[in-house]
Formats: C-alpha cells, sequence, structure tokens
C-alpha cells in the first residue's frame, strides 16, 4: 500500500496522459474521454491506445502503451472488462503510475466473471503499488491541473476553487456538479471523481491524499456503502481537524441497500450507525444535496466563527424568524448584544422597529448609513461569532446593496457572514457577485439554508477545537 | 363575516382601485404601490389619494376617496398607523368592497396605542363587512387579473398559474416569489398575498375563498402562529380532498416563537402539535421554502397517481438509491414490475444491466429506442402508478432527450412522471423546457426533490380518497 500512497500524486497530477481504448466514434466512451482530455487544456502529452491505430482528434493512436517511446504517468481505461486484465499488466510493465478505470462490468455485476475480473485487475494494481481509481466510475478530475479525465467534457466548466468531491456515484457526482455551476450557487472545485467500486482507491486513502493536497481545503464525501467502514473513521480521526470533512450519505432504506449492492457491489448499512461514527470522527453529515454544497460554500469562503453567536440582521422579520429555528435546532445561539452595541442599534432605528437579535432593519430600508452602521456594530461585537444577513428586495429598497458592498469592501474584521440576499432575476446579480468577490458573504437561496452553513462552520470549529 | 365572505371575491377582481397615500416621491411606499398597479397592467380605473393633489405618475389625484366621483370597489391603504381609522371611515362611506392595508404599527408593535389603533380598524371594517388583507401585509397580488396591489412592482414578473400563496409572512413570500422566477423551478401563481396581523381575512377565510376560486387549484400556506388554529383546521376538514393545501410553518424554536410575537402580533406556537393537527385536518406539511414550491409544481402539472407504486428509470444507478431512501421514508413503494413490463425490459435492456426496479438506463444510454420503450412499459403497468426519470447528461447520452420528448408528445396514459434531468447550463436547458412544456413531466434539481413531490401527491391522493 505504500507503493500506491505514493503515487497518488501523480495520480492526480501525472506529466502525460494515455487513453487506452481511445476513440474516434462518438459512440464509444473511449471517444468522450479523449474529447475530455483534450478540450479541457490538459498541457502535457495525451496519448491515443487503439490496436487499430490511425489518428483519434488529430492525435496519432498507438497500438499499446508498450509502443510509445516516452513515459506514460496516468492511464485511462475504457476497454471492455474482459481485456482489462491484459492493458493493466501492460501499464505495469510500462511504468504506469496511476490508473483511472472507467470500465464497468466488475464485482456490481450479477454474473461470478466480474468478481474475479475485479480480483485479477487488483492483484496486479497493487502488486506494482499503482492507484487504480473505479472500476465503473465515470472518472477524476483535477481542474487545477486542467485534468479532465472523465467522460464528461463538461465538467471542466466548473469553477476552479479548493473543494473537493469524492463520490461513491458518478451520477450524484454530476447532480452536484450541474447545481454548482449554476451562478446563483456556484462552487469552485478542486478536484472530482467517482471512487465506483473502489478497486484500491477508497475513501480512506483520498482523506489521506487530500489532507497534504494543499489545493484542497474542504473535503465532500458522498458515501453509499463502505466495505470496512473502520478504514475511513480512522483516517478521518487522525486527520481531525485539519481541514473539514463533510459528508452526505445515502442508503437509508432497506430497497436502497438492495439497489447498492448491485450499483457498486457494497451494501449501504446502517445509516444511523453510519452517521453516528461519522460525527464521532469528527465527519459532518448534511442530509441533501443542497445542504452539501451549501456547507461546501461556506467553507470554502468564511472564517469559521469563535462561538456560537450568532446576528441575525434582517430587512424582513419572517426571514429572522424562520432562520432562528435551524439556529436553534443546530446549536447556534442568537447573541446577546452588548449594551454599547445595543445602544448603537438603538440609536440607528426608530423605536418601533425590533433592535433586539433577530434585529429587523426594515424601517432603515431608505437608510443605507443605518444598515451599515447596524452591521459594523454587529460585526465589533465580541458576543457575536457569525452573521445572517437577510435582505428581499423590494423596490424600495433597490438602493441598499450598494451601500453594503462599500461597507464590505472597508471593513477588515473576519467573521463568518452567511447571506440570504434575492432579487428577481436580473436585478441584485450584478450587486450580489460583486458583495460575493469581495470574499466576505456568501449568499443562499433561502434563510434557513445560509443558517444550516453556518451552523456547520460552527460545528467544525468545535470538532476542531476539540482535536487540540 | 357574511358581509366580509361575500366581497372577497371583489376584493380579488376589483374594478377600480384606490391608493390612499398615494406619492410621487420615492421614498414612500406609496410610490412603489403606485408603480406596482400602474406597471402590473390592471385595466380598470387606478385612483390615486393624497390631500395634497396634483397629478401622479400621470394619474390625477384625489383628497380623499369621496372626492372621486365614480364607485371604488378595493382600497390599498398605504398612510401612516394614526390615519388609518380616519380613511377607513371614509372607505366604508364610500362604499369600497375591499382593503389592503399595507401600512405597519399596530398590533405587533410593542406600544399599546398599535394595538388600539388595530382594534379600531377591525370594528369599523367588520361592522361594514370589509374584508382587510393586512395590516402590515406587503400586499396582495392577483395575477390572473393583472392587479398587483402590493409595494413590489416585480411580483408581477411571476408566471401566471394555477398556485395560491397566501404567506403569514412578506419577507417569505418575497423569498418564494423569487425562487419561483427562476427558470429551472418555475412556478406559476394565481395569486400571492401577506396575510400581515390579519385584520379580519385569516387562513381560515382564505381557504374558504380559494375552494371556490376557478384560477386556483394549489393552495400553499406559509404558517408562524395562529390565534385561533381551529379555524384554520376546521376550513381545511370542510374542504378536505378539494384542493390540495401545502403548508409550511416555521417557529420550531422559543427564541422563534419571540421574534413571531413582535413580527405579526401571534405566537407561532407549539410546532409539532401544529404540524400533527394540520396533517389530521388534511393539509400537507412540507419542511423547506424548496420543497414548498416543489411539491406546488407537482400539483400544478401532474395527475395524481392511483397508488403507492413507483418506477425509478435512471440513466445513473447512484440517483436511484438516493431516490429510494425517499420513496421509503415518505410512504412509496418501488413497484414489483408485471411480467410482460419485465419482459419488455428485459429485451430492451442487455442482459448485464439492473433490469429490476430501480431499472438502471445506463447500458441504453445510445439506444433513445430502448428507453422509450421502457418508459411506455413502465406507463402500460398497472402496478406503476407513478414514475421517477432520471438523466445526467453525460457527452454520450447528449442526444437522449429529443428522442424522450417526441414519447411525450404522443402518450396519452395520465400519471404522474416527475424528472432529475439535468445538465451544465446551456446544453439540455431548451430541451428540458420543452419537455416541461408538454405538460407530462415535471423537472426538479435532484432526485430526493422529485420523489419527494411524488410523495406529496400520493399523500394528496389519500386525504383526497379519506374524504370519500
Amino acid at each position: 500500500m505504500e507503493g500506491i500512497k505514493t503515487n497518488m500524486k501523480t495520480l492526480f497530477a501525472p506529466a502525460s496522459v494515455a487513453v487506452i481504448g481511445a476513440s474516434d466514434n462518438s459512440e464509444k466512451l473511449g471517444f468522450h474521454v479523449m474529447k475530455s482530455l483534450v478540450s479541457g487544456g490538459f498541457a502535457g502529452p495525451i496519448i491515443a491506445v487503439n490496436p487499430r491505430g490511425g489518428r483519434i482528434m488529430g492525435i496519432e493512436a498507438h497500438p499499446s502503451v508498450q509502443h510509445y517511446p516516452a513515459p506514460i504517468d496516468l492511464a485511462v481505461v475504457v476497454l471492455p472488462a474482459k481485456w482489462v486484465p491484459k492493458v493493466l499488466r501492460e501499464c505495469v510493465d510500462k511504468g504506469v503510475r496511476g490508473v483511472v478505470l472507467i470500465t464497468a462490468g466488475f464485482k456490481e455485476i450479477d454474473d461470478p466473471r466480474g468478481a474475479l475480473l475485479q480480483e485479477q485487475a487488483a492483484s496486479l494494481a497493487n502488486g506494482a503499488g499503482i492507484p487504480v481509481i473505479g472500476p465503473n466510475t465515470f472518472g477524476m478530475v483535477n481542474l487545477q491541473a486542467d485534468l479532465n479525465a472523465s467522460f464528461t467534457p463538461e465538467m471542466s466548466r466548473l469553477k476552479k476553487g479548493n473543494v473537493c468531491l469524492v463520490s461513491q456515484s458518478g451520477g450524484i457526482a454530476h447532480v452536484l456538479a450541474f447545481l454548482a455551476m449554476r451562478g446563483e450557487n456556484e462552487v469552485g472545485f478542486s478536484k472530482i471523481l467517482g471512487l465506483g467500486n473502489r478497486l484500491n482507491v477508497d475513501f480512506a486513502i483520498m482523506v489521506d491524499h487530500l489532507m497534504e493536497d494543499p489545493e484542497t481545503e474542504v473535503i465532500l464525501l458522498y458515501v453509499e456503502g463502505l466495505d470496512q467502514p473502520g478504514d475511513l473513521l480512522n483516517a478521518a480521526r487522525e486527520h481531525r481537524g485539519r481541514k473539514p470533512i463533510v459528508a452526505l450519505k445515502s442508503g437509508k432504506s432497506e430497497v436502497g441497500n438492495a439497489a447498492s449492492q448491485s450499483h457498486t457491489g457494497s451494501m449501504a448499512g446502517n445509516f444511523e450507525i453510519y452517521t453516528g461514527a461519522f460525527r464521532q470522527a469528527g465527519i459532518l453529515c448534511m442530509n441533501s444535496c443542497e445542504a452539501l454544497l451549501d456547507a461546501a460554500r461556506g467553507f470554502s469562503v468564511c472564517p469559521l466563527p469563535d462561538g456560537p453567536g450568532v446576528a441575525i440582521l434582517t430587512g424582513q422579520a419572517g426571514l429572522g424568524l424562520a432562520a432562528s429555528d435551524v439556529c436553534d435546532a443546530e446549536g447556534l445561539v442568537l447573541a446577546a448584544f452588548s449594551p454599547h452595541t445595543q445602544e448603537r442599534i438603538n440609536e440607528l432605528l426608530p423605536p418601533l422597529a425590533l433592535r433586539t437579535n433577530p434585529v429587523d432593519l426594515g424601517p432603515a430600508w431608505y437608510d443605507t448609513s443605518a444598515i451599515k452602521g447596524i452591521v459594523e456594530a454587529a460585526l465589533q461585537d465580541t458576543r457575536v461569532n457569525g452573521i445572517l444577513l437577510f435582505m428581499m428586495y423590494a423596490s424600495a429598497n433597490a438602493g441598499i446593496l450598494k451601500g453594503l458592498t462599500e461597507l464590505f469592501g472597508q471593513i477588515s474584521l473576519r467573521k463568518p457572514i452567511m447571506g440570504c440576499i434575492l432579487s428577481p432575476p436580473g436585478i441584485w446579480d450584478e450587486e450580489i457577485r460583486m458583495l460575493e468577490e469581495l470574499g466576505r458573504v456568501v449568499n443562499f437561496p433561502t434563510p434557513e439554508s445560509a443558517a444550516r452553513a453556518l451552523a456547520a462552520l460552527w460545528t467544525y470549529r468545535q470538532v476542531k477545537d476539540l482535536s487540540g
């Protein structure tokens, strides 16, 4: 296993990539993988391997990896399963350092020949210390290296960032990636990959690797089931508090379990036991694809809160109520303002406004400087560890965002600020984008999702503190 | 109260509307309300009322409603609270049939004068049988009548449809409206309104009214707290099964309760007691803004399922697993296909594919006619009451949607079909829009949300059956 761990770095950042099973027929996955690599802009040599030779997307095809005259770091394999042991042997001989095995038809199928083929492949790869992502995966994308070793060229459209997604399902990886491409909930990724049947690269090895990966600050896991849950739990405990690990676990139901068995060759297992053990190991558990991405956006941009104290500053009282529910359920506390802060807020808001936490900014819709003053006072209050800032567009408050952008351009205090600032499409889009680009406010589609993301940061802060 | 009920129809569909407190100063709400009415395209006379006279947005201003020479059906009031009893008296004298009272500063404020003003206003309105939406509301919008009696002109951008939202919070009404304006989760509305302090129009009266409203097929409620919960429960029970009522309840937490008290003048109350009683009365309860809108989209378009049997047909196995969890938790059952259906699916998919429910369509990515055949077979199977159809774009399956659109253009069988069909922005947008325009498939952002919406339809089908 030491060889495998050593080679993980090269697997993700190879100097050269071969596509074994490259094709110019768009009905073959080998076509789409070639397209991903070429259009993704990978800077090193891309080697097409196809026994028929010829040219594929303008690249000369070699009959095998041996026929290529220079070293090959990474091989992406898209041949039918029965050929895989043969080409893996050739990869070992060639000195290949990593493999992405897209091919399906191994342990996940009913036929015992699938499991046998997977054993053969594992024995070859393990013997040579070659880490293999897959089989039965859509592939792996390292956005920071412009390396798209997947069958979905459009994965390269993801924004570059510091979030890595390790998914047990290629389908869910696509759901998350496509949601993350939407302007209003954009997430920036370092890497995104499907583990498939986990020949020898599983969640535990990935967590170990990503802890040392300078491009990754947030680790997302989509987990169906694990053969050896202890490995992941040990890895998480060992690195507890170094980088946030946020998981989405499926397979709650019996029928789901049965489906998982046929899907990636392992049972999903008891949901409550898993999530309980995850939490004990310092892994955060979210309940939906959206919540997973929301947490990722929070971790990706915001500093961690130093405590559970939240100030809810809201242009509309109802949003404060909805967020209070989430705060209460998820361990955040509405801060009691310091006398100084309360005095300042009382000065800035008319007497009949709700001036305690949650603060109703409604009466100051026309007074941007009052809103700026209140946000500043809350930021300076040591009892406030994080801010939820809500503002619905309402025609009468259309000018308010300009003042907020100015404010966040000036302040130097670092506390997490989660927003729910919404307008009809096309009105505040540009202002919200500017506000987010300042890197001080992350904006969410509902007050509840903003509160939930802030709670995730506070939960992780406690994980970090516990790990000393 | 009979007068109030009789006048509800005119309140929502007046022949003429006066704005009392109309203004040409954009720092006054009276400006924005005028803008809403004028730009919203209301066809009847719009009467500006302002003691200073002059012209407002090109419309002659009258010093009071009495000075207008013809009848006035609806008055929208945006004057300071202290003037409200006076102008209400004038409205009574004028024979006004409905009021939208936007003004705040009544029962919701600490000052006892607020409660007193509300009592005076209620006594006037009740005495004359005038229904009053508000006070302390953003207003009311009847999209089907091009009537925007709110301070947010952009509410008129909502798509016209058959969903009515009755919200206790103007802020949450804005959150829901802005989310519903996004292309990928568009909801069409008949009406949208904020109840505010509920002077004499509360949830119960609204439910009564909407049951008779031919433009509304789906009733959404956002509930914080109720003074007399029995009224709403009675109304829901009385009309049980006539139209779906779907609620989102906030105020789970103590702190939320306190905030609600100051927000709309009533306690949010015990969350579990509320939601339990709602369910018993046939009101569906959702857990988030997104889930409320997802259910609305399902009810708005799809027929109800005749039973709990679901076929999950998915291009990516992982999505089937995620959806299975939701089905299991929410009372849906993965259908065991009839022998005929199973035979047909076995013919259409290669032997190693997962051909039982959830059916993995992955092996047929390149074979649109096989996918069409499988969807058709599932639609014809009497054991299948609804279909979940999932497909992530993956370059290799880019052409698949064309065949599905053809299929759904041909079939006549009516069963609910919830999709999760996603691509990177700009690739399948047009095809998905076309598929939705056929009115046969509603598309959701995740497999879980699609399953949850289908479960809501099945839950309501049971509500309907129980009401005989």
